[in-house]
């Protein structure tokens, strides 16, 4: 598997460009570049440029409506659900959680849940937008089903990201992590590098443990049954009821607050329905913002120093990994899987980008990517 | 190792008989009694009557002060914050969930985070009153340090479970899982069965994975090192960093929305400083609550109706194992392991309520049970 090093200006400049025309407005192409930006500059590859051609062919598809009105179909001081009618997922749950904050600061806390919307990017990002105004942010989505639950053979659940960002000294807490083992992003790499996938991570269409990327991924699309194991794998013994209560607890603030699509039924017939869930928390409604923040800060360093287990140097909190990656990638540039490049240069010709600017070379060679075959 | 069966009204009476000995007025007797009654009902030994040991110990070493008056120390229409003066836990945590579920009628929303508690029981049982209520609850408790995080060697944060619990048919969805792979009670049970641990379940005092339940223990007692393995596990192809990550979800909630004792800090010194997080959601404040409950029980039954794998005959929702547990219990009775029946004699006898009428022979056996010999 080989990878092409490209600045992070360079990529924000493509996405930009190619969702623009799309026909996003500026605003909107910002908030689509952004989200996508931050998963890559965090060093999440799976939900980065390798996310672009979800994007490309759920516009094609119509799955995703550009002309979209999301629109408020109910609304308290401290709630909203979000009726997305198709629109792109960034850009409602950036309206959503812009609204979640406004409520959070005025009435303390705020929870709004979305519904016929489609894939958003990385959770974290909304989770961020609270966080980056002072705030405690969640952010949760459900996704075409990939989850299987403990004792089935048939992915009845998506990956089902939970987020949590916290105000918090050196850098903030921040927390993203699908509710399955991995996210189907990881399949889809391992997938591109034609590596086998671990143990504990997937199961075949029996509901049997499988390392054959390839296989599970044409089952997950096929609905042929088999999918990937929720946190805690596939027995009791190790806690799978533990991660498949966690994507319901994903759904429950998705999909089933705001009566819209559960996993188990969308992204079929080029209809998407994926539901969002969006939270924000004021700490100020809970003593004083500053100290609280620091009270959590000390903590936090407190587990970094802690003792390290043999053969280990750095214990992690969370958000600390991203900061490094941030800070790599734009001294370094942004690795991307020449696959994914592939993908972007299809998407470049198929609104009219010129690929050989941004990609040299790899704009004219043909196109033997393995590109997804999913249903959008 | 043997068991005991008891009828549960036989163990309820006990519970308070014993509660009311210690100085708990009828009404805190009750709360308490029925905390540990739900746990051993719903067939969690681990938190019934097998922990009523840590509260006799509790209380004798002034950790549990049977005259505490906890004080409500910031609130808002949607937030509160109470410092429990070292009180039961039980007791301020069913307050604090009163008080929740009050605000959430009126103002849709409510979280209340608690400090300088005790253990109190199973997260479930407060999650369930708000469930009760027609609310979606949810409840936290933070714990003395018994997790190591991803990387460590020394247990930072405690099993920290997390309960979320909302109304649905046929049953209520009932989801209380401890953040660590399993909590320290199972590792109790299998110290007093004498049984090996699982693979990925503890790490010894250098970092190492362990087996051996009794030096486990011994080692968290000690703060020697070592400890549970968050849920993933204790690497991160697993997802360890997911259920560490979750484990801080609550330590936010419970200690550090209150500006409370971390688990690290907590439970030293005969101080216990325990912190527990509660929150109730009002689904009237999304629409309609009767409408979002069929939606959710809808999923639930596909849930349970999907292909099961191979060697399966049931796929679980959340809270179905308990609705069975309590029609099996309620007809066959509950076993208590004799060890536990041990401790709760001596715990009679120092209270002096007559152990012989409760449990006949075993009041006259030497008292040679594996007595948790914890910092409590």
């Amino acid at each position: 598997m080989s990878y092409v090093t490209y600045s992070a200006e360079h990529l924000d400049k493509f996405c930009m460009e190619v969702f623009s025309k799309f026909g996003f407005n500026d605003e909107e192409a910002r908030i689509i570049t952004d989200v996508l930006m931050l998963s890559d500059l965090y060093g999440i590859e799976s939900h980065g440029m390798q996310r672009l051609v979800r994007y490309h062919k759920g516009i094609e598809k119509g799955m995703i409506k550009l002309d979209a009105k999301p629109e408020i179909v109910f609304e308290t001081p401290v709630s909203a659900v979000i009726d997305a009618h198709d629109a792109m997922g960034q850009v409602v749950a950036h309206r959503g959680m812009e609204l979640a904050i406004e409520k959070a600061k005025k009435s303390g806390i705020a929870i709004v849940s979305i519904k016929n919307s489609n894939h958003f990017g990385i959770a974290g990002y909304y989770a961020k937008m609270a966080c980056d105004a002072g705030l405690v942010g969640f952010a949760c989505t459900n996704s075409e089903a990939i989850m299987v639950p403990t004792f089935g053979k048939k992915a009845m659940i998506g990956s089902n990201p939970i987020a949590m960002a916290a105000p918090a000294k050196p850098y903030p807490f921040f927390f993203d992590a699908s509710t399955t083992v991995v996210t189907r992003g990881k399949l889809e790499i391992y997938n591109k590098a034609e590596k086998p996938l671990p143990d504990s991570w997937a199961l075949n269409k029996d509901g049997h443990p499988s390392n054959d990327a390839s296989d599970v991924l044409k089952n997950i699309v096929a609905k042929n049954g088999g999918g990937i194991m929720p946190l805690g794998g596939s027995v009791e013994q190790t806690g799978s009821h533990k991660g498949y209560g966690w994507g319901m607890v994903c759904e429950f603030f998705s999909s089933i607050l705001s009566m819209g699509t559960t996993s188990n039924k969308c992204c079929v017939n080029n209809v998407s329905g994926i539901c969002h869930g969006l939270a924000a928390i004021n700490p100020a409604f809970f003593g004083d913002a500053d100290a609280i923040a620091e009270h959590f800060s000390t903590f936090l360093a407190e587990l970094r120093e802690s003792p390290k287990a043999d053969g280990q140097s750095q214990i992690y909190t969370h958000g600390e990994k991203e900061i490094a990656a941030v800070a790599d990638r734009k001294k370094n540039g942004i690795k991307v899987n020449v696959n994914t490049v592939r993908e972007m240069v299809e998407m470049a010709k198929f609104v009219g980008v010129d690929a050989k600017a941004y990609f040299g070379d790899l704009a004219d060679s043909d196109n033997n990517s393995k590109m997804f075959a999913g249903n959008y």
